[in-house]
């Protein structure tokens, strides 16, 4: 992270992709006006205008947006500045048909949608550097202009590339990675199926094959597409900050697009900004949201970051796409908030009316300022507006859950055990466990210094090199609480089998080794005895062989029937928990409590429903709380009310559907938090 | 329509595909002998058989045609004269491989298959117009010829082509409908996702992109692509013309194939003809088949038309090819010729036994004459023989359904709200509903005359012009009453939302406007209360804006809960209604009656299962009553059974499966027949 | 069939893929210590080992190859020495970039995976012939060498090849095979839908097209594309034999891949081998397994075979792979062995801890020795070195069920009636049948001599050529009985109905013919009365024309309600019948019961799960018993238990899960045993 932080505006930002280049000056004024009316502070521009700025090849017009600029600085409002390289222009694609972007099949992707080009086309990068610089250059000092918004949701909609120029990119990254042809093919295995290589430039990418792509060569090409989409930023970066000293940032895509690694990316923005949008076919989209926010603060260590688009209502790209409900827009904003955004934003201020996006919901809706929407824009606007305070303030967490980008990689690869083992479905199962308990969670890396977290899941670390898994034996070793789920600690950063099999590095921390993976037909239901209960488990059990580890949970059914289910190891000052079943919601509650009890973490209490963040500030406490209910819940606590300067004294009445922000003296929240 | 109208044929045309290249002069004899029994008058011949009449490029053959048409001529038997452009030989792929139809993904289609080619590429193009010009040379005025059938069911096994002669064809079109960039970008909403245009050489054909390609391009491809094939039609169709006076057609596949803008179609042939499969999964077939012969009825504004191709029993190119029941093929084939058809043709006369359709049925299948299904087209062609005097009579009906090809279009490309909504799907609930009421339908365009009709439905109007939409206000306030259902009038002729909203061009005659669209989740149930009784409805709720209309059902759950589902609103003369969901059929039925009491409309009251069609002639009224059911049903009907002769005065008997078509004076039916 | 037979080893050969490459030669020294621990005394190396031996084009590096030929041989493990050339080295596909097979929509298939290249293309015929021949020079008198593997699942994972090289190659293969247009236009039947050739550079591989490709066309490419292979095959064989006289041989897929006519093949190798894994889905996969077995034994015409790949545990490459039971590799094993295989090997030896089947069990797995896996490895061993004495001996069946590749290849093809009937499911649902019945079965084609069998089924034979159906109607003149299933008989070699019908060569067997095929729609369900019991189809009916046969089973309901759904016709001295529908599986027995007695098969009478085997040796009998329950059950016999050395009279009891093989004097199993 470098030492430029946050945009230089006061209070919560609050605002949206604008796109101006849409609509008629006539329009550019109403919808100033109709900004301030609703608060907006800050909107980004150019995202999308490389063609009306750059208009031919070296050749710009910057006339229409230096008005715009000014028009908004006059106004206000701040800009965060977009540079347009997510979408190359047509004269672009024209004059470098090479420079596409190339399917695994061998299909090059051409223009007319959201071109992203090559990544590792020298021509995009010039021309992705050649704008970044030209606009840097004309507002880098401009007063409105007090953040950059690189390219947009980098790896979205294509990431991988299999041009010439890709490949040729790759050959070097991995001799660069590799040094010697031996030690890459001792990395990736090649001795299986004859995949030997003895030139470099042999290699080529995992193109579609007759078969399987080598698994570790799939791995590292993974790696090298993330790598060279993160050059591409930094590259855009660095030409801007040759200009201009204002914080830089691209915006991310947390938990809804796995392609960037977000932990290296943390690393080169000046300030975290991500994209989240519900998914509608979960009825508690709400808890997707939270991860999705709290891995956003997780990737920046704990620094407040920007909310950059979310929707006002329904989006477009999925089946089916529910609108949201009278408050829920609020409501997911405060929860961004209470999770550590100090900024607001969506796509976009104004519904398009023509393009591929026409359906998506905006700030000013196609039903124009008489809608249900734009009325509750204008009241989170306000609501925002009395937040001022809560600025800079930060969430505390005692519990981390791993999330590992490149595990998430090679567990996503083909032929694994069971296609019904996912990452994503495991994390969520264990994080829900612990929203519905109202106790607030980070992310992390199994590589991190995790001694200040009373408790580590591991629900999904399929992946974990020899080193890492060493940092998490230290870790249960030191004091620390630690619970695996089943599937992990497989293989080392090649995707390798360890030595010693599967979850060898681990034996240490959990007191056992996995002799036999065993999945389960498709539907097939056991129950295992957990501390004398039936807890009801599908898709997966394993053969373990015990290694000093406790039994908790027995197999009462199944190929492992009558072994171990569910061990505790206790090991140094501390304890591994390993759980190597998939057990429904209620039995992975009943199992996680145990380890609760491990590691003296307690539930909240909250009512049902309503959930509660708090963020720590420098004199004081702010909790959010957001009923989800049809009905008016109460909640413990003592202060004011930012939002309504009600004072609580004991108890707050939180109206159904309704958000509170409370302002309370530090350490009010109770013994668990340090 | 050019002035050339019905092939010189006595009586009711009766026939199919003949295909003499695949069978032995042996064979022929016996398949005109055959014919003769069967009451054949009319062949298709010539359809696939380029490559045995133009046997190398620029070298004719035609002696063994010559020998059919003789033969048939010599036995009484009419041919419609094919051209075989639908599947240009092996030697025209060899020596024009760049005429090859190129798929999105780039893939050229090769021979092999039926292989019809680039439509745009000037090989093609030449290659069409000299076989047909020597075909329309050799046999334009010879007796036996009464009908040119030009190519086949254009657009059918592919249409789009995104090869290099289609892109070039592509821009030429852009240029001539658009004059100036400016105009196209603003069309296309180009600014959106920065695809704006800045030469006409830039633009590509909507070819696989990294995302969801401009729905406006994608729009307007496909009206590039019926444009182009239909101008392949006209220059085959001019190039006989020179040479022939006999009528010209192709055979359409109303409503199984939508890449034909058939109203445009229409315009252009001589007469309409069209060919109809049952879908076999559909257990009421005979209702899609309805829909088919109406819109071929409709397309033509009326006249009569030729059925060119059905099937005598199972197709095979269906998942399961369900085989005709006994009587099945009357019934369909009467239905045809109830809602217009003057000709009853069948793919085709004799079972192919090699090839890709050999389990396709036919007039004399693989097992002979001695069959059920043989028997059945001898007792056709027999009771199409006391028809005679139907022929040239005509249906007239009271209701209109809008059938608009490029509201469709734009309707079924990508990111729509939700992707269960679907035309033909509220199109076939709209009909079925009239269809059990024995209610004839006509379908029609927004933008026609509607004030002959008392009810004008839009089940399924997404797509609506500002002008066409003042036509439907225009058609209410005349007194006319309209029906309006969900995500109608969205967007207009660019798939551009209209700038004031959803619907808002339709606000006169409906007195709303739509706020928003609230799709609901999968499998998600809620009920309205529509005069007091609840109807079950799914798939889509909207926020409805009351402006004048009256609330006539409302929502009592989901998220519109409590507010209007129905509407109607008594605007000039007439009534518009509005129905923001999907009702199942009871509940359609139940709104559709009000409108009919609107509309002064009275369901026919025949028995459930008789099907009953009037084609009115110069002098009598012809009905058709086709019994469905497996029990005899009575038909309130005075006079004479043209296929039995049987007199009937007041009342028909219509044994179970059976068909009649009785001769009455005119207006006999009902007093809703002006 | 060759003179050279049976691999020169003692006993029952006993190993797995050894792949020395992946591993240290520390691992080595381990490795070989282990498997003579575990008995084994066969080893296939070199299967993936390409590059490491021609480590540039033309120039090899034995030397680790040596050693481990070495060491095996210190140890007394021999070697199945195997050619590389199912996977090219990265060297091949980057000199030879025009050698890789093509997809039918025109995809090359690079490295990087399992790479086969082009079949056709000339530089990788030359690059197979010269690796073969080096090994072979070198290898091909050594005295560890015992067999050679040559290739690997030839077929798989790709065998059809749309290059150049290929369609090159094919027009080649059409002119031998046809000699004339003429007769090529005639047997693929191009009048259909214009396909007619004039030169033969015009024809092409049936790669994608707009439409469905000539099924003719498809089918005789299969045939190419399985010649071609061969010819690969054929090609290093007689490189390999001019320098060694060891057998020769390459592992087959039997019922796993259907791309390769067995038949076929098994006339170009010295010994058949077969690879078998259990689909992890299916609960009884030890029934597949046996219909794997006795085919691999059948196409070798009843001679000892080799199992070269199974499975010690769960695969890799399935939806969800479950891991085997205690004693189930024991007892696959076994059922091999019961059905002719005197080899019983593994893929692999050592579990990979790299590459795309890491996955996949071994027979030393990742957990080492200390697992349970290893241990029933050893456990087998023993086994097996009991069973020397049954080496050689044969499996004798009265059975006969009918499995053409060909006629599988041409029901494949797109188009057909139902997508819902499957031969691999008739197939089994009949073998099925006889499977629990304990009656051995073997397979056999219908152009066989079948006069050694009491019984014969067709559970699918839709194509049958005239000459064919002949050889079945004098099987069943000289007193044979026949059951036939519906969907057979349809189409001739090429693909085309025959002349006179559906089934029309099969008249004078079955006393009927096929009007029409009735298939039903999904789900559809009606009942027939079969000797006066009521018996559940689905899937089909047909409608049939007696012509001599009786009714044994009439349709209650359903299209064809009334007439004759199962009928028998006594013709010469056999019985034909004939079941034009899909009975469920106790519907099937009580037909196939009275087939029974017609041709005088009467039920072994095992407990149920209780899978008996009997393999003839010159001096005893040898009967294998598998309990597949979990209940000890008795088997009715008096022998020696070969692995017990227990001695039975009348009665031997078999564990639950547990297997015995009997060493009994000839002729004590029964009456019906010649």
């Amino acid at each position: 992270m470098t030492t430029h932080h946050w945009p230089s505006l006061p209070g919560i930002a609050y605002g949206g992709d604008y796109t101006p280049e849409q609509w008629t000056r006539e329009t550019w004024r109403e919808d100033v006006a109709l900004m301030r009316e609703a608060g907006v502070n800050l909107v980004s521009i150019g995202i999308f205008a490389w063609g009306l700025v750059e208009v031919r090849e070296g050749e710009f017009d910057f006339s229409w947006l230096d008005e715009v600029v000014e028009l908004l600085h006059a106004n206000g409002i701040a800009v965060d500045m977009g540079t347009p390289t997510a979408s190359p222009p047509a004269w672009f694609f024209a004059n470098h048909p090479d420079a596409r972007a190339v399917t695994r099949d061998g299909v090059p992707l051409g223009f007319g949608a959201r071109g992203m080009a090559s990544h590792s086309a020298p021509a995009y990068r010039e021309a992705a550097v050649r704008i970044a610089t030209e606009l840097a250059r004309r507002y880098g000092d401009h007063p409105a202009v007090v953040l950059w918004h690189v390219h947009n949701e980098y790896g979205v909609p294509v990431g991988e590339d299999y041009s010439p120029h890709s490949v040729r990119a790759w050959r070097g990254w991995l001799q660069e990675k590799y040094g010697t042809l031996d030690a890459l093919n001792a990395a990736w295995g090649t001795a299986f199926w004859g995949q030997h290589y003895g030139e470099w430039d042999h290699i080529g990418a995992p193109a579609t094959a007759p078969s399987v792509i080598n698994p570790s060569q799939r791995l590292d090409f993974a790696r090298f597409t993330d790598h060279q989409l993160r050059a591409c930023f930094i590259a855009e970066r660095d030409a801007i900050r040759a200009h201009s000293d204002r914080p830089i940032t691209t915006n991310f895509m947390a938990n809804q697009h796995g392609g960037c690694d977000l932990w290296a990316w943390a690393d080169v923005v000046d300030v975290v900004s991500d994209d989240h949008y519900l998914w509608a076919a979960d009825e508690e989209g709400e808890i997707g949201l939270a991860i999705a926010a709290d891995l956003s603060r997780s990737v920046g260590r704990g620094a407040p970051w920007i909310l950059m688009e979310h929707s006002t209502s329904a989006v477009n790209w999925q089946p089916r796409n529910v609108a949201k409900r009278a408050g829920e827009m609020a409501r997911n904003s405060l929860s961004h908030l209470g999770r550590g955004a100090d900024g607001i934003l969506f796509f976009q201020w104004r519904a398009s009316r023509s393009g591929a996006e026409k359906f998506h919901s905006a700030m000013l809706p196609h039903a124009g300022t008489e809608s249900r929407v734009f009325r509750e824009v204008v009241d989170l606007g306000a609501k925002l507006g009395a937040l001022e305070e809560v600025r800079g303030s930060r969430v505390h967490a005692d519990v981390a859950i791993l999330w590992d980008f490149e595990s998430f990689w090679a567990q996503d690869l083909e032929w694994r055990p069971s296609e019904d083992v996912s990452h994503d479905e495991r994390i969520r199962a264990f994080y829900e466990k612990l929203w519905r308990d109202g106790i607030t969670v980070d992310f992390a890396l199994p590589g991190h210094d995790l001694s200040g977290y009373k408790l580590v899941l591991a629900p999904a670390q399929y992946a974990l090199s020899a080193a890492d898994a060493a940092n998490l034996v230290r870790y249960v070793e030191n004091g620390g609480t630690l619970v695996v789920s089943f599937f992990s600690g497989v293989v080392d950063e090649n995707d390798a089998v360890h030595p010693a099999g599967f979850a060898a590095p681990l034996q240490p921390a959990l007191g056992l080794r996995v002799e036999e993976h065993l999945p389960l037909r498709a539907g097939d239901r056991h129950d295992i005895s957990f501390d004398g209960v039936r807890l009801s488990t599908d898709v997966w059990q394993e053969d373990l062989v015990l290694a000093g580890a406790d039994v908790r949970g027995t197999y009462l059914g199944g190929p492992a029937e009558g072994r171990a289910a569910v061990t505790r190891h206790a090991h140094g000052a501390g304890a591994g928990w390993y759980i190597s079943t998939r057990p429904d919601a209620a039995g992975l509650a009943a199992i996680l409590d145990q380890a609760y009890a491990d590691a003296g973490i307690r539930p909240a209490g909250h009512p049902t429903g309503l959930e509660v963040i708090t963020r720590r500030g420098d004199a004081a406490d702010y909790t959010v709380a957001i009923n989800h209910t049809d009905e008016t819940v109460s909640l413990q606590i003592s202060g004011t009310n930012l939002l309504t300067q009600a004072v609580a004294e004991g108890t707050l009445e939180v109206a159904a559907g309704d958000v509170v922000v409370v302002r309370s003296p530090h350490a009010a929240q109770g013994a668990d938090q340090p």
